[in-house]
C-alpha cells in the first residue's frame, strides 16, 4: 500500500502504535512521559515544571511558495506554526533548533532574510535559538523544533483529549483570514494585496501564546490550535475526547475584509481554510465567560460539545438547518 | 553571493553571528544557555542537570542512497548521527522527535521499516520517541531532534573549545571503516558485501554513548564526534580551541579488513572518510591512560595537540616526513 492510499493521518496512527509498543516502564525517559505522539506537543515531567516539545516542517511547493511569501515571512512562519502548538498546551516556548534544507544555488541574502524573520519572532517570544543544521537538498525545507515548558509546576495543560458534552466551543481571533489572505495573494500580487491584514494573517501568523496561558490559568482543559482548518481540528478534539460537536455558522468570527471581498465563500474559508493558528477550546460556560472577561484579544463562542451519540460535527445555518461544508480540512498525502 | 560560494561552514558562521546578536540577558531562556550553536549540541541549565539538544537531517541523494542502505538502516542511522553528538558531550539521550519528508508514492511498509530501525536504536539507548511530523516532500528526508541531559549535576561536558597544547589526541574504535563500507557497497551489492562488518560500520553506526560518559567521568574536557572525517573534525577542535595538531599516520587505528581490501587507500579513508561516528578527544597523558584502563572499547592515541604557532594539522608518516592528504573532509555546498 502506498502513502497516498493510507493518508497522512492513517500513517501517523500506525507510527504512534509502533512507538507505543516500545514504551518501557524501566526506562527513566518513558517513566517521565506524560503525552507522547498524539497531542499538539509532547509533554514530559521536568524536575519542576512539565516540559513540551514540538517539531513542524515547511516544505517548498507543499506548505509554501516563494512567489507568494517572502523569505522573511517563511522564517517567521516556520517558527510561528510550532509556537502555535506550544500555545495550544498553554505553555511558554524556551528554545528552538532550526534544520534547513537548501539547494546550493540559493542566495546567501535569502538565508539571512529567513533567519531575520525567524529570529524576530523568537526574540518577541523570549526564546533562544540554540542550534540548527544546514543540509543540501533539491527542495527548500525549514524544520523547526521548539522546546518549551509549563508556566507553573501544577502540571496543568490543554489537551485534545478532555472535551466533555455540555462544554461550549470557543475560538480566539478570526477564522478564515489566512485562507482569504492566500486567495488574495494568488489573485493579485500588487501593493494593495501586500498591505491587506489578511495577507498578514496568512504570511505572519501570530501564535496565541498569551491566550493559551490564560486558558490554562482559568481552568480550561481542552484545546487545540487551528492549523488544518476548524472542522479538521475540531474533528481531532472530537475523536480524541469521544464526543460530537455542533457549530453555528452565523457565530463564526469572520473578519469584515474577508466578508466584503469573498461574501458567501467566507464561510468555507472559516470552516476549512486552515493555517489560521488561532486556538480552539472547550469549557463550561462560566469558565468561558471568565476567559472572555480577562482577554484583550477577541474570544468567540461558536458552538457546543455534544455526546458521542450525535453524528460527529454538525454545522447549522441561521435557520437551524444542517449546512454541508464543501471540504473538511486536508491530508498531505491523500488526493484532495 | 550563492551558498556554493560561501560554503556550508561560512553560512553556519554567519547564522551563528546573527543568533548571537539576539542574545538577550533579560530573557530567562538566554540566561540559561551555556552553549548555543557552535558545539556538537546546544547546552542549557536545567533545574538540576544540564540539558542537551541536537538536530541532524538525512536527505536522499545527499546523505543516503536507498540502493546502498535499507529503509531500516536509514531509520537507525538518522537517530545514530544525533546520538553521536550527545555522546560527544558525554551526555545521556532522553527524547527524540522525528520529522519525515516523504513523496506520496512511498510504500507504507518502507515507512514502517524506517521506524523499526529507528525505534530499535531508541530502545537500546533507553530513549522515548515522543513526537514527530509527517510532510509530503518531493525528496525523502529524515530530520531527527534529540534532547538529552548530563549524567551528573556537576555541569561537566566535552567541548571542542577546550583542547590545550600538550594534550594527547585519542580516538575510540576504528577510523575509515564507514568509508570502506560505503566503497564496498558501491562496488558490489552481493551477500558478501552485506555481511561485511565494514558495511555495518557505514549503515548502522553505533553511537559511543558509554565512552562519552566515561570520558567526562575521567576528567576529559575536549571532544567531538567524527562525522565529517578525522581531519575536518580535528580541524573544528583546533579552530575552536586555537591550537594546532600533529597526527602520526602509522598510529591510526584501521580495521584489518579495510587494510586488506584497500591497502594504501585505507589511510585516506581514515583521515577524510567521514561518517565513522567515533569520538575524538584530547587530554593530558595520565587522563588518557585512565580512560584506556577503564574502557572495554578500543581507545588509540593518534597524535598530540601543539600550540597555535604550528601550522594547523600536520600528518607525519612512519619516517617522520609530512604527508599531504588528498582531501580534508567535506562541505555540503562547496564543489569538491
Amino acid at each position: 500500500m502506498k502513502l497516498t492510499e493510507l493518508g497522512q493521518f492513517g500513517m501517523i496512527e500506525m507510527i504512534a502504535a509502533m512507538i507505543e509498543k516500545t514504551r518501557d516502564g524501566q526506562a527513566e525517559s518513558w517513566r517521565n512521559v506524560i503525552m507522547g505522539a498524539g497531542d499538539d506537543c509532547a509533554v514530559w515531567k521536568g524536575d519542576s515544571n512539565n516540559q513540551y516539545a514540538k517539531v513542524d516542517c515547511q516544505v517548498e511547493g507543499i506548505h509554501f511558495n516563494l512567489d507568494l511569501i517572502s523569505w522573511e515571512d517563511l522564517g517567521w512562519k516556520a517558527l510561528a506554526v510550532n509556537l502555535s502548538d506550544i500555545a495550544a498546551m498553554g505553555g511558554i516556548p524556551s528554545y528552538a533548533l532550526v534544520s534547513l534544507g537548501l539547494p546550493p544555488d540559493v542566495e546567501v541574502h535569502n538565508v539571512v532574510a529567513l533567519y531575520n524573520g525567524l529570529l524576530r519572532l523568537a526574540t518577541l517570544s523570549g526564546m533562544a535559538v540554540v542550534g540548527g543544521n544546514l543540509s543540501r537538498s533539491p527542495v527548500i525545507f525549514v524544520d523547526v523544533n521548539v522546546i518549551g515548558k509549563a508556566a507553573n509546576s501544577d502540571g496543568k495543560y490543554l489537551s485534545r483529549y478532555r472535551a466533555e458534552a455540555g462544554d461550549l466551543i470557543a475560538v480566539t481571533g478570526w477564522l478564515g483570514s489566512a485562507a482569504a489572505g492566500l486567495e488574495i495573494l494568488r489573485q493579485q500580487a500588487d501593493a494593495e494585496a501586500k498591505a491587506s491584514c489578511l495577507r498578514q494573517a496568512f504570511a505572519r501568523p501570530e501564535p496565541r501564546l498569551k491566550e493559551g496561558r490564560l486558558l490554562v490559568e482559568k481552568g480550561v482543559k481542552a484545546g487545540i490550535d487551528i492549523s488544518d482548518g476548524l472542522l479538521a481540528d475540531l474533528g481531532h478534539i472530537c475523536q480524541a475526547s469521544r464526543v460530537s460537536a455542533l457549530i453555528h455558522l452565523n457565530q463564526l468570527p469572520i473578519h469584515p475584509e474577508t466578508l466584503s471581498r469573498f461574501g458567501a465563500r467566507s464561510a468555507e474559508f472559516a470552516l476549512s481554510g486552515g493555517e489560521d493558528y488561532q486556538l480552539l477550546f472547550t469549557a463550561k460556560s462560566d469558565i468561558v465567560t471568565e476567559v472572555r472577561n480577562n482577554s484583550v484579544y477577541p474570544i468567540t463562542v461558536i458552538g457546543e460539545i455534544t455526546s458521542l451519540k450525535e453524528k460527529g460535527i454538525q454545522v447549522l445555518d441561521q435557520e437551524g438547518r444542517e449546512y454541508q461544508p464543501a471540504a473538511t480540512g486536508w491530508d498531505h498525502f491523500k488526493t484532495r
